[in-house]
């Protein structure tokens, strides 16, 4: 097997643990430096800008974080995840035992992908759904009366939910008139009631997404959505799409108007460019602008295979946040987009990262001796900034903050008030806080002082459109792989969510037998913990 | 002045830090210990139950808590506080100077309340949003048309937006029917652009929100919305209602169809059960359904003055929060609620928790000596256990959970699958999971290990009414501000949101002068350090 270490058994990493005592003053920001800085830490591509004068940081320690990324061999992995190799396994121990390719979802735009197998199974879903969608607008597949569908209702969990929800609400600016997407995924029942109120089932399509078939929420929503459609007169069969894997037990044409496929070797999380998140963005943006979407993804893949950490974004990004994570010791990152087209995007990436990195053991099936992935959370600004900016900047707790802009909104209705428009009230901000963050401010009164020193990035990019949405989604995926590897563990399994699942599925058991209904909480968890 | 000490100058202390060093192992989960604990540590009250045999304490660390809690005066300062003591201050520096009220916003059902001014003031503005809604109910209030508003589009920003929003949404299943509430915060001109394009101006009512009136995201939507009115030959007037502070700048009888005021002791962050909130969900509840809410917030006001830990729901929260906080080291706070109802309700109590305790300064003026306010974060239940749980069972950091669940669901629509409900399962995975993190799991496989000893409380309430929002909010509330007692700091004020605002406008300015329209990013923070 190809060297897999993690950070902290590199060379580099003896250097890193020295530069850590004296970081960066951020302090001196105003002065000749600060020019300096400002133009040297910017790393550009097709895309974005990525802004990082305000990171601890010197060119030293950039030349430490390369020779950890080179030394920890990252590109040349990721490149290996791309080309097929068994990423998704712990050595020694039962484990997956998958490849890891959501990549070649999107690599379709090349003459020759880096997956050819698994691409061509891409290509073949994207003509299946291209042609259901064409026959979606030539009529030619409607509902009982002939009418086109004019909602999706998308019904999944998780990887299944998150991803294509948050792309869902980014690009709502771009979809096609007539249409839109309404999405159930708790198994709490007031969530499909409250969804179900505000839906015309008859104009509806309703999308039912889980690789296994066998997702407990997801196949709980369906039953009760089916048993609305049963209580309209209307027949599921003539609504009902699916998503799942070949020979699921979801994969049944009798139950589904169509069915869609997703593979192995993608994890949920990072399912949004499969048919998990095309379908309902197909419907929704259409077929020309969901490829859009998937172009953004995969030039970005591409860029990410370049091993300069100045020149590489995700890869950049990525070494930052171990900077700031396993050399500084902040234990959690803030996403703070200044669009609320993405106001659910830093949900997304909590799962996407948090369920990748959130780790105790290496790939050699050996518990870790350092710290794995961060906590992540977010909300967009500025509206972040009338609530938890308080602590940002005067709380005791750093929070290194990743900031995202955009120089033009998506619809392009402003307004100008006191001579500047709302999207420059939008970008002023996200700068003033940025450099807030990090200069801080003396002051004699101790409650105006502002420390400074707070570690942040803005990634800036034109506008977001479905291609670059796209782009944002696969920047953040490499960043999370790159930090995986950086720590040897295995970004891509989840066994933490299952002892839950397990003593759940136990607990229901219980709660069946008729005598020990309306039984006290106490009892019930005593049952529970006597299951672990 | 009386006695404000932070917790590490109490006796208490002392005793604490020793425990420290042992904390309960709950890996003996199942045993006959674990019966003991599941009675002795439950807490009881009117709405909830909160049971905390998952956290890492003993009676000896509960009682260490007590004294903790008693030589801080923490009741006391909170019936201080509820009296009317100026307690957002810092002495010796210049600071708001402020009572805080926000309790007298509910305290009406009392024959002698706590403040009775404040409560004279909120009884007044209560009585003319009653006419006011009469008004609408009677077709008095009406539009161009003579037809009734269906629709009230909702502007604010941080705490004039994220509670009114959290406890909307919360609440949806209990709104009169014909009737719904949009919201607009952000400055982005896409978040208007998109609530705009849903919203049938002329029968909409225009709810702007803000204490001072100088706000400047909200003054921003506001004009952009206004143009659309006057776009659509619409006179705002006829539309508009302001909920602002007396005599501020949008307090102005010519330019708003109604005013209700707020008042300078009312934090923006608290000022959910003000004129803020109650404007909003009296058009959408009712008046008696609204007032039931404001009835369950006033009900935990009293309860909270319990001087008993072990009794007093919400100052035992908050002590079990300062044990894994300031004592285990904890540095995140999770809020998982298993209501998709609540899908809001963690970034409000993000936005409350971490404005009012992100601070580096006590009282008295000086740099504390300790951490102060946690990052609080979360999602529902069960759709994070499909994301982030991950982290929370096998990371390297250790997160403290509050879960938050009830026995009943809102809309009563449920389906049985597999022999139990949606709202069984929903419960049965908060009770798995509670146990699951507290008592891990052994096993030789370290892929499938769960190390356990993950503290966690479940607060559980038979059905998320009005009445029992008003519960969870002030409960919420009443948490915050005894945390906040317990690190002596001002949890009332947010000196460090100022410096990004400041620097935010002065860099407008300089977008403004056209010779510098186009400059580059770096220019624009160059200017923005410059200023610092």
């Amino acid at each position: 097997m190809k060297q897999r270490i993690a950070y902290l058994h590199t060379l580099a990493h003896t250097k890193l643990m020295k530069l850590r005592n004296y970081p960066f003053d951020l302090h001196n920001g105003a002065d000749e430096e600060m020019k300096t800085r400002l133009k040297r830490y910017v790393c550009r591509s097709h895309y974005f800008s990525l802004h990082y004068w305000a990171q601890r940081i010197t060119d030293e320690v950039l030349d430490g974080l390369q020779e950890l990324a080179d030394q920890c061999r990252l590109v040349e992995q990721f490149k290996e995840m791309k080309a097929g190799e068994m990423m998704n396994a712990v050595a020694g121990v039962k484990s997956e035992q998958r490849q890891v390719l959501h990549t070649a979802c999107r690599d379709i735009f090349s003459a020759e992908p880096c997956h050819a197998a698994a691409t061509d199974q891409a290509v073949r879903e994207l003509g299946r759904l291209r042609d259901f969608l064409a026959g979606l607008d030539s009529g030619e597949i409607c509902n009982e009366k002939g009418e086109q569908f004019t909602c999706l209702l998308h019904v999944g969990i998780g990887g299944s939910d998150l991803g294509p929800r948050s792309v869902y609400e980014a690009l709502k600016a771009f979809g096609r008139s007539g249409r839109r997407v309404c999405f159930i995924s708790n198994v709490d029942p007031d969530d499909a009631a409250a969804v179900l109120r505000g839906v015309d089932l008859s104009r509806a399509l309703v999308c039912v997404v889980s690789k296994s078939g066998t997702t407990l929420e997801t196949l709980t929503n369906e039953k009760l959505i089916s048993q609305a459609y049963a209580a309209a007169g209307l027949e599921s069969r003539k609504h009902f799409i699916a998503v799942t894997g070949l020979r699921s037990p979801m994969d049944d044409p009798d139950r589904y108007l169509r069915s869609f496929y997703m593979f192995d070797y993608i994890g949920g999380r990072y399912s949004t460019t499969s048919m998990v998140g095309m379908v309902t963005l197909g419907f929704y943006l259409g077929y020309d602008q969901a490829l859009d979407f998937l172009r953004g993804a995969a030039r970005v893949d591409y860029e990410a295979e370049n091993p300069d950490v100045r020149t590489n974004q995700p890869l950049l990004l990525a070494m930052l946040g171990i900077w700031n994570h396993s050399y500084l010791d902040m234990s959690t990152v803030a996403v703070l987009p200044y669009s609320q087209a993405l106001h659910r995007f830093p949900a997304h990436l909590q799962q996407c990262d948090m369920e990748s990195n959130g780790k105790s053991i290496n790939r050699a099936g050996d518990v870790i001796e350092h710290m794995s992935g961060p906590v992540v959370w977010g909300e967009p600004g500025t509206n972040g900034q009338h609530a938890f900016y308080q602590l940002l900047h005067q709380g005791t707790e750093v929070v290194p903050c990743e900031f995202i802009g955009f120089r033009r909104s998506q619809y392009e209705e402003d307004i100008l008030v006191d001579g500047t428009s709302s999207q420059q009230k939008l970008v002023a901000n996200l700068l003033a806080q940025s450099t807030a963050l990090a200069c801080g401010r003396r002051s004699d009164n101790p409650n105006t002082f502002f420390p400074g020193n707070r570690p942040n990035s803005i990634l800036l990019g034109e506008r977001l459109t479905p291609e670059v949405m796209g782009a944002l989604l696969a920047f953040y995926e490499a960043k999370i792989v790159f930090q995986g590897f950086s720590w040897n563990i295995n970004s891509f399994d989840q066994e933490g969510v299952q002892l839950g699942k397990v003593l759940a599925t136990r607990l229901l058991e219980e709660m069946k037998s008729a005598e020990r209904k309306g039984q006290s909480l106490e009892r019930e968890i005593l049952k529970t913990a006597e299951m672990v």
